[in-house]
């Protein structure tokens, strides 16, 4: 029976340092994904060093089932998606982060169980665990300069797992002022500028005018931010104040 | 006379640990991004640590340009976006890496310059700095455990930079000012009220004149727009021109 699996299980084979897998362990939970397997950690099980990185995500670590192989901790996943920064000579879909976890995410609607692979530091994983996998994870980085880590591929797909939560992330916009208001500061503006003579000569008036309307409408103006300029137009028309 | 550049400028505010500063230019470096900025490390420059971290992106140190403020690691720069974890009490637009990179590829394709700032590990970026931004960049990360440290917040701006490396969308946005000379106007602007006494009560002062800063960062302001503003600024100030 597979039980209902709203999130991708992130499976570290054979991780070498603790450091990087209490790395993983935050990567995942700063986007929300809490379900980790462990296959063989190299410096047994528990490990100091992965609850002192992980410190706010040490919960992962507690809750982390540990396995003795990779068919094992994957047996009850139904898609296994394998990460990898070599192409293989494998006939495997390659996906984009991107394209991965949006199959990730359809999956999931589905309550069908998706485990991502993550290979150990130096080798990556072996060809044996890439050939359990539906398709392949490559990041598109830089040919020159192929150098992410574990923690950081775990990190770039619970982004884009995160990222691609359909509700997508509420726009948070200033609330901006009427287009009544802009006008009258318009219109307390141009007026004292006609005062000064600043419209100078007469022809060109008009597209002077419409040049400093433009400007101000295109600016995304508060309430607060129209009274402080009808208040900085005042000061700077009245000049130095009477001290008395 | 603004050099074309197609990619965004990181900039790195007062970074701590060479480490992380190495960790950043890897980031970087991965997903083919090349030109960073630091302002006042707090180590002095260069730092053996940040080398020795960086490994084949050691180029990205070497060339790396080094400022005591931010306004002047900006001053050639027209688009400047912000990372920030906590929100602010600031009326700016807040984007997630997407929407930043997106808007980031726009301006590129038209040679606008754009910077995004990174704050120190610890603090993160001031309000000061934060508000010499257009934008805010905010990673939607897990309430519960917002954790991402420098390296990681470059990786994903530098991932969103990459990915959406379409080659589409031609935009049609405005040219902009160059920071320092908006910085100029608002050092006239500021001056001139002092003058007039508009900053009152004097306790009130900083945040007023931060009000104003925000404002005039925030609107989308070319060259014409300064140069106009600094003549309205000059005439409110002088007042009607004597008649000979």
């Amino acid at each position: 029976m597979v039980t209902a699996s709203p999130q991708p299980i992130f499976v570290l084979v054979e991780p070498q340092m603790g450091e990087n897998i209490g790395a993983a362990a935050r990567a995942m939970w700063n986007f929300g994904l809490s379900s980790m397997r462990i296959v063989s950690p190299r410096d047994g099980w528990p490990n100091a060093a992965a609850v002192a990185m992980a410190s706010g995500a040490g919960r992962l670590l507690e809750d982390a089932r540990i396995f003795n192989s990779t068919a094992e901790a994957v047996a009850d996943c139904q898609i296994i998606l394998a990460t990898t920064a070599r192409s293989r000579e494998m006939t495997k879909r390659v996906l984009t982060p991107e394209a991965a976890m949006t199959e990730a995410r359809a999956y999931a609607r589905q309550d069908t169980r998706v485990a991502v692979l993550f290979g150990p530091e130096r080798a990556g994983l072996s060809n044996a665990d890439v050939t359990l996998a539906d398709a392949i994870i490559s990041v598109p980085v830089n040919p020159e300069f192929p150098s992410l880590n574990l923690a950081q591929c775990a990190l770039l797909c619970a982004y884009e797992w995160q990222r691609l939560d359909t509700g997508n992330v509420e726009a948070d916009l200033p609330e901006r002022a009427l287009s009544e208001d802009v006008g009258r500061l318009l219109t307390h503006l141009i007026g004292e500028l006609d005062t000064t003579g600043f419209f100078f000569p007469a022809p060109k008036r008009e597209s002077m005018v419409a040049n400093i309307e433009n400007m101000l409408r295109r600016a995304p103006l508060t309430d607060a931010d129209v009274r402080t300029l009808r208040g900085v137009v005042r000061a700077l028309t009245e000049g130095p104040k009477r001290q008395k």
